[in-house]
C-alpha cells in the first residue's frame, strides 16, 4: 500500500512521496523506512520527536522534515483505519483440520475454518467465514454466526446463539450455568439453569472471560460491546449495545447495562442492579443489588457515588487533621474564654 | 409430567386442572400453555400479572382465573425442585469417545462418559455415573467421584481427589501449584509444592475458577460447598462445609472459611485469615491477612468490619461537611464572645 | 537422600542420625519416620511440638530430642532448598505424544516432551528440554525457550517469546489481542494489535491467568518474575525483574512496573501508571492511570497512598464519632458562655 492510498483512505493530506510502499506499522520509536507511525500531540507537547518512520500520521499542525506526513484531524483515528488496511491479515484459509470432531448433524457453512481438535457438537451451526481456532468447543446446538473468530479452546455451551462478526478470545466461556441455588434446611439445591446466551453482532469477549446462561429466559449481549479478559458476567444479564468493560470487571445475576455504558477494571455490580446509558464506571467500584446509576452521569467508588461527590469525600478525608487541630484549638479558646 | 404429580412433588395445593401436561419451564412472562412458571410476591407486590402459563407456583394467598395454580409456602423452593423433575437431563449416554486419550492404566467405572479428545492420565480413576465432557483433563493418579459432572476443559492435576457429585464448570483449574517462593539474595526461587486438594461431595466450582494445591499438606473444600466463576483459592486453604463463594472472590494461601460462610463477590482474604461459619461477607470487602472474623457476623468494607460499625463509618464520613460547617459556626461564635 | 546428605546441602548443622534416609517431605503434623519436616519459631513461640518426623529443618536454637535435626540459621529456605532436592521430579521422558497435532514447520529441539492432543503451530520452536502438557496451544511462530513448562491447555498465541525455564500454568493465556478500540459515530472499531509478547527466563505465570500482546511493540516480562492465578496483563505493559502479583491483580494497558515491586491480590493498576522499583502494594490498592508510586515505598489503598498516611486516614475516620462528639461538647459550653 502507497503512503498516497493510505492518505485517501484515512482523508488526509499528504504532505511528501505519495509513491512510498508502506509494509507494515510500528511505534514512532521503532519504526523503519516502509513502516507507518502515528503521533499524538500531548497537551503541552514538544513537536514530532526524531524517526526513522517512513510515514507518519500526525495532527494538522504538526510539520517536520524527512518522513512522509499524513495529516488528519483525528491521528488516532486514522492510524486505527489505516492498521486496520495495511496489516489487515490475509483471509484465513477455509477448511476443517482433519483432528477436529465435528457432529454428523453440525451445519458448517462455506467458507468456514475448523482448527485441530475443535469439538463441534451436535446440531450445532457456523455461518460463512468463521474461523474457530485449535480446541474451541461448541456444545450440542449452538449457534455461532457469520465472520466470527472463536480463538484457542473458546467454549460454547448449547443454547448459546453468537451473532456476526463476533469475536471469543481464547479460554472464554460462553452458557455455563448460572450460580443459583436454594438453601433447603442445612444444605443447599441447585436451581437448575435452563436458559441461553443471546450475543449480538461485533461483541468482542475477552480471555478467559465468562457469561453465564439465563435461568429461564436468557442473558443478553447487545451489539457492539466489547468485553475484556477475566470479565464475569452472570446469569440474566442484560447488557445493552456498544457498552465496554475493562478488565475483572464482575456482574452478578440479573443485572441491566445500558447503552454506551464504560465499566472500568474490576468494578462490581450486584444483583439486579442498573447501569444507565453512558455512565462512565470508575475502576474498582462497587454497585449495591438493586441500585441504579443514573444515565449519563460518572460514578465512583464503593458504594458508587456520583464521581465529584465521591472526590469531595476524599477531599474531606484528607482534610481531617486540619479539623481535629480546629476543633483542638477552639477548645482551648473556650478554656480561655471560661476562665475570664 | 402432570400439573398434579408437580403439586405432589412439591407438597403444593392444587387449583385448576390437575391432568394438565407440562413439558418445560419458563419465566411467567413467556411461558405457553405446556409450560410451568412461578411467581414471588414482592413486599408490596401486586396480584399474579397476566401469563399465558399453563401453570404458576405462588404463594398460598394468590388467587388468579386462568392458570392452574400450585400453592406453597415456599414458592422458590418449590418451583427448584420442579424444574428438576420437569427438565431433568435424560441420563447421560456412557462410553468413552474414540478421539478421547485414556491411559491404560486409569480405572474407569461403568456408566462413565468420557467426551472427544479427553486426556485422562496414568493411574486416574473415575467413578460410576460421572460425565467429562470434551478436552476435559484428568492429571496422572486423580480421583474422580461417582456422578460427578466435569465441563469442557476442566483440567485437574494428579494428587487431586473429587468426591461423588461434584461439578467443575468449563475451564476450572483444580490441583495447580500453590504460589510459594522463597527469597534468595536477588531472585526468588521455588518452594516446591508436593501437597494435593481433596474435595467433597455436591460440590461446585465455576468456570475458568482456580483452586490450588498445598503445600504439603492438602487444599480441602468441604461438601456441598459452592464456588461461582472466576474464583481464586490459594493453597492450604481449609474450607468447610456448605460455603457459598460468589464470582471473582480470591483467597491467599492458608485461609480457612468455616461452614455456612457466605462470601460476596470479589472478596479478598489474607493469608492465613479465618472466616467463621455462617459470617456473611459483602462483595468487595477485604480481610487483612491473620485476622478472623467471628462467627455468625455481618462484616462489609476493606479492612472488613462489622456491618453496622461500617454503615455507620460511611454515615459519618457523608455527615462530613456538616461537621465541618458546625466547626466554621463554632469558631464565629467564639470570635463574638471574645470580641465582646 | 540421608539426612546427612540434606545437611551439607543446606550447609545446616545435624544433631542426630546422619545416615536416616528421607523418601519425602511433610508438614510437621503429618510427618512419619522416613520424612523431612521444617519448624518456624513463631516471636512468642514454643518449642518443637511433638512430631514423628524422622528429620526436622530447625533454628540454630531449638533443641529437641527424638527426631534428628538440621539447625539452619533460614530454616524455611533451607527447606525449600532440601524439597527441591528430596522430591525434584525424575526428568521427564522426552517424545509427542502421537496425537498432538504438531506442524511439519515447527522446530521441535532435543528432549522435548509434547503431551497428547497438544497443538504446534506452523514454525513455532520448542526448547531443549521444554514439557508441553496435554491440550498446550503453540500459534504460529511462537517460541518457547529452553527447560520450559507449559501446563494443560495454556495457550501462547503466535508473536510471543518465552525464555528459558519459564511456567505457564493450566488455561493461561499469553499473546491475546489488547483491548484497544476508537469510538467512531456511534460504535467502536478496533484498533488492530500488531505486538507481541516478550517474557524472560524463570518466569511464573499462574493458572488462568492473561498477558496480552503489545499494540505496536511488545508487552515485556522480565526475568525471574512470578505472577499467580487470574492475572490480567494488559497491552504493552512493561514488567520489570523478579517482580511478585499476587491473584487477581490487574493491569491495564501501559503500565509500567519496575524490578523487584510486590503487588497484593486484586490490586488494580490504571492506564500508564508506573510502579516503581521494590514498591510494596496492598492487597486490593488502586492505582488511577498516570499515576507513579516511588521507588522504595509501601501503599495501600484506593486511591493508593502511602502505607502510613492510609493507616492514619483510617484512623482519623475510626476517631470521627469522638470528634464529633467534641463538637457537640464545645457547642453546649459556648452556649454557655453566651447565656452567661
Amino acid at each position: 500500500m502507497t503512503a498516497g492510498e493510505i492518505a485517501a483512505l484515512v482523508e488526509g493530506e499528504l504532505v511528501g512521496d505519495a509513491s512510498l510502499e508502506v509494509t507494515s506499522v510500528h511505534s514512532l520509536e521503532k519504526a523503519g523506512k516502509s513502516q507507518l507511525a502515528f503521533w499524538e500531540r500531548k497537551r503541552r507537547g514538544r513537536d514530532l520527536p526524531a524517526t526513522n518512520a517512513g510515514c507518519v500520521i500526525v495532527d494538522r499542525r504538526t510539520r517536520a522534515a524527512g518522513p512522509t506526513l499524513i495529516h488528519s484531524s483525528h491521528p488516532r483515528r486514522a492510524f486505527a483505519k489505516a492498521i486496520r488496511a495495511v496489516m489487515a491479515p490475509a483471509s484465513h484459509p477455509a477448511g476443517i483440520a482433519p483432528s477436529a470432531s465435528v457432529a454428523s448433524s453440525a451445519r458448517i457453512a462455506e467458507g468456514v475454518y475448523i482448527g485441530p481438535l475443535a469439538v463441534i457438537g451436535a446440531g450445532a451451526s457456523v455461518g460463512r467465514g468463521s474461523v474457530l481456532g485449535p480446541h474451541v468447543y461448541l456444545g450440542a446446538g449452538a449457534v455461532v454466526g457469520r465472520d466470527c473468530r472463536l480463538h484457542a479452546a473458546a467454549k460454547v455451551h448449547g443454547n448459546v446463539r453468537l451473532g456476526d462478526r463476533t469475536t471469543l478470545h481464547a479460554g472464554a466461556v460462553v452458557g455455563a450455568d448460572g450460580f443459583g441455588f436454594v438453601f433447603e434446611t442445612d444444605h443447599y439445591e441447585n436451581f437448575l439453569q435452563v436458559g441461553g446466551v443471546e450475543i449480538g453482532d461485533d461483541v468482542e469477549i475477552g480471555a478467559n472471560s465468562c457469561v453465564d446462561r439465563g435461568t429461564l429466559d436468557d442473558t443478553r449481549i447487545g451489539s457492539g460491546t466489547k468485553l475484556d479478559n477475566l470479565v464475569h458476567v452472570g446469569h440474566n444479564c442484560q447488557i445493552g449495545r456498544h457498552v465496554v468493560m475493562a478488565a475483572q470487571v464482575g456482574l452478578s445475576g440479573g443485572v441491566v447495562v445500558e447503552d454506551y455504558a464504560v465499566l472500568g477494571g474490576q468494578a462490581g455490580i450486584g444483583e439486579r442492579a442498573r447501569v444507565g446509558a453512558k455512565v462512565q464506571l470508575g475502576g474498582q467500584s462497587g454497585l449495591l443489588p438493586d441500585k441504579t446509576l443514573d444515565a449519563g452521569g460518572a460514578f465512583w467508588g464503593t458504594p458508587a457515588r456520583p464521581l465529584r461527590e465521591q472526590l469531595s469525600r476524599q477531599a474531606l478525608v484528607n482534610r481531617l487533621p486540619r479539623l481535629r487541630d480546629e476543633v483542638s484549638r477552639l477548645r482551648r479558646r473556650i478554656e480561655e474564654l471560661e476562665a475570664s
